[in-house]
């Protein structure tokens, strides 16, 4: 899990972010506009290769199956803000048990950045859910993974039902946590001490944080922002992604 | 533009949504979870091959450095339309140029499922917006591309930064339309004539939907879905994806 990031030998076309970021498609603009802030002005601190050269690193989990805005949504808020202020430390990117390209549970195909061995070492993981959560709960090599990372990752997070496979991998015993609202029974029926909050966008239990279902990892995401770098970063963030919701239609709690 | 769907000449593996569905990560039950609706019954006429066979297609555009919640947001609530009410008789897919991996505007790498010469014909077009929009301004034959969209796709629709393009193409003359909060003002300096809504969501002028910046092509996908198939499925899939939102920090429109 943990390669010298200093050390030429770490073939650096293994990183997708960064391979892609200096291919054809780069802008010829000193400043690349997606680098810039939100504001339009250039950050201070330029990085050339934000991507492996960030001191903390923060891991969106990727797996079959995986529900699509689950992993987007914290991907969009995390990346407009590491990308727009990389002088605040941190970088964002995917993984997968073996990298390349996952397809997702509503069929749309992403490419992981890493693989899990050849990650960076992890500040925050997100655990997203979907589907392709159902066969994790009895898979002993990722709960296994998952079980690893609780031990050398700080902050652990998941977007709805990625608490499940926290759960089966015991780590929300006797602590808060939430869920996908249909998902809300599972997460007793699988740990019975955990205190499910049934009616909570995201729980912040220190080191762990679960967020409700699909889009409620937009919230967590800023959540995140506003607690590593200040509630203001989050703010020009939100502003950024123009997120002001209006849903046309009725939201129904089915229970 | 038009392969014949029903032509057993047209190599089906170029399709990802379908290849992808029927290769390994396919689950054994007799309806996949995700085609399973919402509320977890199953969908009264369950087609094999959703994709191909659907009547009816929504095409949403990749192209180098588009934001990527532009296309994923709508993507969500699409695909979970189509897959779990597959009688309503759509499908969502994405497509590009020449079709492959697509580099987003912040590092995340997307899988088209068909390029433009393979994509079936489209009843709905999705134009996402994001810093890769700007050289299409300049681009005679990506512009060619949708004024010939235009005529034959009855219903344009963009999010974001997409309809500066649209704006460009000559789409939205003496109409009314929005974008990012940002690029209101580009709206008026590429054509006079449009009426800029600054304060709508989205705004929908019949034959062409355009919407606000990023996150606001939830609420247009939404819109989407009423206006196809009646605002009790577009609450259903508000419901499944649990867009309830709760932004922790301020919005600061910065205008």
């Amino acid at each position: 899990m943990r390669p010298n990031l200093m050390n030429s030998a770490l073939p650096h076309r293994i990183c997708w972010v960064c391979t892609l970021a200096r291919g054809p498609a780069a802008v010829s603009s000193s400043v690349a506009p997606e680098r810039r802030r939100p504001d339009g002005t250039e950050p201070r601190a330029l990085v050339d290769n934000l991507h492996m050269t960030a001191a903390k690193h923060i891991g969106i989990v990727l797996f079959p199956d995986v529900e699509e805005l689950d992993a987007v949504g914290p991907w969009e808020v995390l990346a407009t803000w590491t990308r727009s202020f990389p002088e605040d430390g941190y970088a964002v990117s995917c993984l997968s048990r073996s990298g390349g390209l996952v397809r997702c549970a509503k069929g749309l195909v992403l490419q992981a950045h890493h693989s899990f061995a050849d990650a960076p070492d992890l500040d925050v993981l997100i655990y997203p859910g979907g589907q392709g959560t159902r066969p994790q709960l009895q898979d002993s090599e990722q709960l296994d993974w998952v079980r690893r990372r609780r031990a050398d990752v700080p902050l652990m997070t998941s977007v709805c039902t990625g608490s499940l496979v926290y759960a089966a991998a015991g780590l929300l015993s006797h602590r808060p946590a939430t869920t996908h609202w249909a998902s809300l029974d599972r997460l007793t029926e699988i740990d019975a001490t955990i205190a499910v909050r049934r009616d909570e966008r995201f729980v912040d239990d220190g080191n762990i944080i679960t967020a409700a279902g699909v889009s409620a990892g937009i919230d967590m995401a800023l959540h995140l922002v506003a607690r590593l770098s200040g509630p203001d970063r989050a703010s020009e963030v939100r502003t950024y992604i123009q997120y002001d919701p209006a849903p046309p239609v009725d939201f129904r709690r089915s229970r």
